[in-house]
C-alpha cells in the first residue's frame, strides 16, 4: 500500500510508493568502480598540484605550512561578486539585489582520482576543517545572510569536474525554504521548549528501523518521509545551532563517520553520483536556539520530474526502512 | 554583473548569474531531430494502438465515438490507490496520511513517434479537452485536495517513455509549497483587493523585454526571476482561478499557443527534454478568487545541484530577458 508522509521537521509530504517500489539493490548505478581507471594526476585539471596559477589567487589552504593537502580558491566562474557592496532594487512587484557574496571552491585532495570514501580519515579532517574555518569566515561578512556548504559529485549530480571538490556560497538574502525551516522550528521551540531536531533524533533512536549508523557524536539516519531512496540526514547528538560550534572531538568523529557513510555508498551503491549539503542557522540570526545543523546526503539515483516540479511533493520509490537496513549491512573495506 | 531577482508570485530568489551565463544558442540539447528515426507504430510500446489491452482498462477516451485519439488510463505503476478510504496516522512526530488518490495517464496521440510541437492543433485541442475533462472529474473527488497534471518528455525530464503522455494525479493533501503560494496570493488579495498574477501580467506586458509571445487569450513569458534557463509561464488573460473554468474559445486559442510555444523549443533549442506542469488553486478550496491557474514550461537545459537541494535557491546562467529575445525570434515551421 502506497503511503503519503510527512517530515516531522522540514513539513515536507512525501509519497512513498511502495507498488513502484525497487529492491534496494536496483538503484545500484554502476557496476565497476570508475575512480580506480582514472590517473592520479591529470596535467589539464585545474585542481591537480602543479596548475595552482589556473586557479584564482587562494584564499587559504591547510596545512598552513608546507604542501596543501585542501586549498580553498574563489570560483573561477563565481555566480556571485565578492568584491561588491550590497545594493537593492524595487520595481513595482519586482525586487531585486545586486549580485554581492562569496562563492569559493574547496579543492579537496592532491590526487586527481580519490573520491572521499577512499580518503584517509587525516584527508577528510582536514577537508572539515577548512569547511570550518571558511563557513565561520564567510558568516561573519556583514553582507552575508546565508551559507551554503555542498558538494556535487558526478555529473547526474550537477558537475562534470572529477577531481574531488566542494563549494560554499554566501548569499545576502535568505531563501523562503530556508526561512520556512527556521520558523517552523522556532514555532515548535516556543510551544514545547525543546528543539524539533533533538526530538526528531530521539524519535528517530526509539524506533530504531531507520538508522543507518551510530557514533558518539553523530548519528545517520534516513528520514521517515525522505525525498528519495538513500537521502541519509547526519545529525550532531550535541544540540548546536551552527556547524561553526563543532569541537575539535566531535570534528574527528565527523571524519570517520563520512568515510563510513559514504563508504556505504560507495560499496553499496557502487559509486552513485550524489549531493551533500551542511545545512547550519541562517547567518542573519544572531541567537538561532531552536536551530540544530545537519548534513544531507543525497545520492542522485532517481531523477526529479513534472510531479515534483509542479508540487513541490517528491514521490520515493523505496521505503526508508528497507534503504536503512540495507545501508546497514553494507560492508566497507 | 550577477543579480538577485525575486519572483513577484512566488516570492522564490534566483541568482541570475551573468558571469556564467552562455548565449541562448549555448543550450541546444541536440543537433538532430530525433522522433523522425523513431516508427510511427512500435508493436512493445503499451501506448501504441492494439496494445490496449496491455494497459489497465481505459478511464475514457475522445473522441467518444469512434478510433480513440486521446486515450486516460490508470498508470500501471501508480504511486497512488484509486480503491482506498482515507485514513490518517499519528505517531509522536511523525504524520501519515495512506496513499488514497488518483494516478493516471493520458496517451496524447496514436503515434508512437509524434511530439507535441509536430501534431495538429486539432489533437492538442482534444488533448487539452480530455486535460480538462479530467481535472474535473478528479477535482470532485471527495478525498482529493490537490490535482497536479504534467507532462514529462525525454529522460532527463524523468521519463524514458517516448510514445507522448501525460500524468495526472490527485493527491489527499496539499503540499507545503503550494499552500504558500496559496497563502501569498491571498494576502495580495486582501491587501490590494487585486489578483497577484493579474497584476504580475499587467507589469510583463507593459515592461515586454520577457514576453514570448502573446494571443487574444493568453500571454506567455519569461519569468522576471526564472529558475533556470528559457523557464516560461502562460496565463490565461482572463482571470479564473482553476484551468477547469476555461471556455471553448479559450482551449481553441491554447491549442494553438501550446504548438507555437512548444515549437519554439522544438525548433530553436533541438528538442530539449522538457516538464510542463498546469498549476491550479487546489481543490480543497471551495472559492479562491485570488488564485490564478496558469502552464509552466521547463526545459531540462541544466541540472539541479547540491546548491539548488540544499537552499531552494536556483542559479540560472541565463538572461530572462536574452531567452524571451531568443524565443520571439525562433521562427515554427
Amino acid at each position: 500500500m502506497p503511503q503519503i508522509r510527512q517530515n516531522p521537521v522540514t513539513k515536507e509530504w512525501v509519497i512513498i510508493a511502495t507498488e513502484r517500489a525497487k529492491r534496494p539493490e536496483d538503484f545500484k548505478d554502476r557496476l565497476e568502480e570508475p575512480e580506480r581507471k582514472l590517473p592520479e594526476h591529470e596535467p589539464n585539471c585545474p585542481f591537480c598540484p602543479g596548475n595552482e596559477d589556473k586557479t584564482p589567487p587562494q584564499v587559504f589552504a591547510l596545512p598552513q605550512e608546507g604542501e596543501w593537502q585542501v586549498r580553498v580558491i574563489p570560483n573561477k566562474f563565481a555566480a556571485l561578486n565578492r568584491n561588491e557592496n550590497l545594493d537593492q532594487h524595487c520595481e513595482g512587484l519586482r525586487w531585486s539585489v545586486n549580485g554581492a557574496g562569496i562563492h569559493d571552491v574547496i579543492i579537496e585532495t592532491r590526487k586527481h582520482n580519490l573520491t572521499t570514501a577512499l580518503m584517509s580519515t587525516e584527508q577528510i579532517r582536514m577537508i572539515i576543517e577548512a569547511y570550518r574555518i571558511h563557513f565561520d569566515q564567510i558568516t561573519k561578512d556583514e553582507r552575508i545572510q546565508m551559507v551554503v556548504l555542498f558538494k556535487n559529485h558526478g555529473p547526474s549530480a550537477g558537475t562534470s569536474l572529477i577531481h574531488s571538490h566542494s563549494q560554499i556560497i554566501g548569499v545576502p538574502i535568505v531563501s523562503g525554504d530556508i526561512l520556512q525551516r527556521v520558523i517552523t522550528a522556532s514555532r515548535h521551540y516556543e510551544e514545547t521548549g525543546k528543539c524539533l531536531f533533538c526530538q526528531n533524533m530521539e524519535d528517530e533512536k526509539k524506533d530504531g528501523s531507520r538508522i543507518v549508523m551510530e557514533t558518539k557524536h553523530f548519528i545517520a539516519f534516513i528520514p521517515y518521509a525522505a525525498l528519495s531512496p538513500f537521502h541519509t540526514w547526519l545529525y550532531p547528538k550535541r544540540h548546536m545551532a551552527r556547524f561553526t560550534e563543532i569541537t575539535n572531538k566531535e570534528t574527528d568523529d565527523l571524519a570517520v563517520v563520512m568515510k563510513a557513510l559514504l563508504g556505504k555508498f560507495y560499496y553499496g551503491l557502487k559509486d552513485p553520483d550524489f549531493n551533500y549539503v551542511i545545512r547550519s542557522a541562517p547567518a542573519t540570526l544572531k541567537r538561532p536556539e531552536h536551530f540544530h545543523w545537519y548534513i544531507t546526503f543525497i545520492p542522485r539515483v532517481t531523477k526529479t520530474a513534472g510531479f515534483e516540479l509542479g508540487s513541490g511533493m517528491f514521490i520515493n520509490p523505496s521505503l526508508p526502512e528497507k534503504s536503512a537496513e540495507f545501508l546497514r549491512n553494507v560492508r566497507v573495506k
